[in-house]
């Protein structure tokens, strides 16, 4: 079956306050689509952090303002190179600035991630089934570098009514053979595939996944999260 | 505008001396589509290897004979925890077993990488072309795991016809700041992608991604690897 994105234009700045899942509401509205039941709809965070107040004001707008807020934000730092910090956020997440981000914000403030992603996520799926009456799926994403790749791909930050992973456990080929690729990142490949229609600079936060199969379930974004003990690249 | 990814259905199991772009016009005729103007073809590497005749017996069939397989295609062993070894290839990747796989093939059989899948997706590539009289874009995938993360991606070990990465240095936002995030990992964005039509025991190994913006430019696999000297995490 082919799969659709759809990017959903027409969503302006949110500010502290809004309410993410009217602000899709009203974009689908404008761009003339409406949810379907089983869509995927892959909200980047920033819109999420801004109407949750996730924004700060930097009293230093310099490298030290800078490097403050990450070690704040931080419960841990992997590496140091220069002004690159690599770092665990609360959630568990190791990426740069531990996801403090001055990009698509007022000059002097910062965009930080939202204090618990699921729940954000949660929080705008039930609303847009409310006013959809179908059952949707939703995933909150940030962009995320990567150990031994260049470049920078969309990542699952926050997820609900979909799982995170695809547990192929036990399943055998065609061939017969038990599958070596056992658990597959579903809500990671949503995100990444989601940002091909959205942009850096296009200003376009929400996009619509239809057509997509994937198993029932409820993934958290933890679900994604290598315990360290378990990692061998720390 | 809206992004489509069209799984290609009908495309039999590949074996050496077969052309796998005639097996992708195959597919595509028996499916009902035909090649537009910039479609990104996404071929997994199975197909690729296995028609390049990169499928090799094991005369051990048990944990020896996979593990002296892996130490042949490696160049470098980065970690080792029980049977799982995180290797660099030839090419420059780090993956699981440098890439040998088991699954999806006969027992006692495994498949490694295409020895260079930037030439394999250039020559895909130029068929496609002038069987089809347009011009697309062909990346070859393969499925990675990741530091930090739990669950396995799709991402381009070879490509032709399109930039690996797009490179937003010096953009400004919405607001007028430089934009932090520099450089997107397009080929593996669009691997990940098309890996969600293909999925893992399906057996679908190629896909058309129709209606993508993407920069004209001839990207490499090796654009998307980090020299060793410069990844913070070997």
């Amino acid at each position: 079956m082919t799969l659709s994105i759809i990017p959903v234009e027409g969503i302006g700045e949110a500010v502290q306050g809004d309410d993410v899942a009217s602000l899709i509401l009203g974009g689908l509205e404008t761009s003339g689509h409406t949810l379907e039941g089983r869509d995927v709809v892959v909200v980047t965070h920033k819109i999420v952090s801004k109407a949750e107040g996730r924004v700060v004001d930097l009293d230093d707008d310099g490298p030290d303002g800078h490097r403050h807020l990450v070690e704040t934000e931080a419960v841990a730092i992997l590496r140091r190179r220069g002004t690159l910090v690599i770092a665990e956020t609360r959630h568990g997440f190791v990426c740069a600035n531990a996801g403090v981000d001055r990009s698509n914000v007022e000059h002097s403030r910062a965009v930080l991630l939202p204090l618990d992603p699921d729940v954000s996520a949660h929080r705008i799926r039930t609303r847009l089934e409310h006013a959809s009456a179908v059952k949707v799926g939703v995933i909150i994403t940030d962009t995320f570098g990567r150990a031994w790749r260049h470049g920078l791909s969309d990542v699952a930050i926050g997820i609900s009514g979909i799982p995170a992973i695809v547990d192929y456990r036990g399943t055998t080929d065609t061939h017969g053979n038990v599958l070596d690729i056992t658990e597959v990142a579903l809500a990671d490949e949503i995100a990444a595939a989601a940002d091909l229609v959205m942009g850096k600079a296009s200003g376009i936060p929400v996009a619509i996944i239809r057509g997509l199969e994937y198993p029932d379930g409820e993934g958290r974004a933890a679900d994604l999260v290598r315990e360290p003990s378990g990692d061998l690249f720390r």
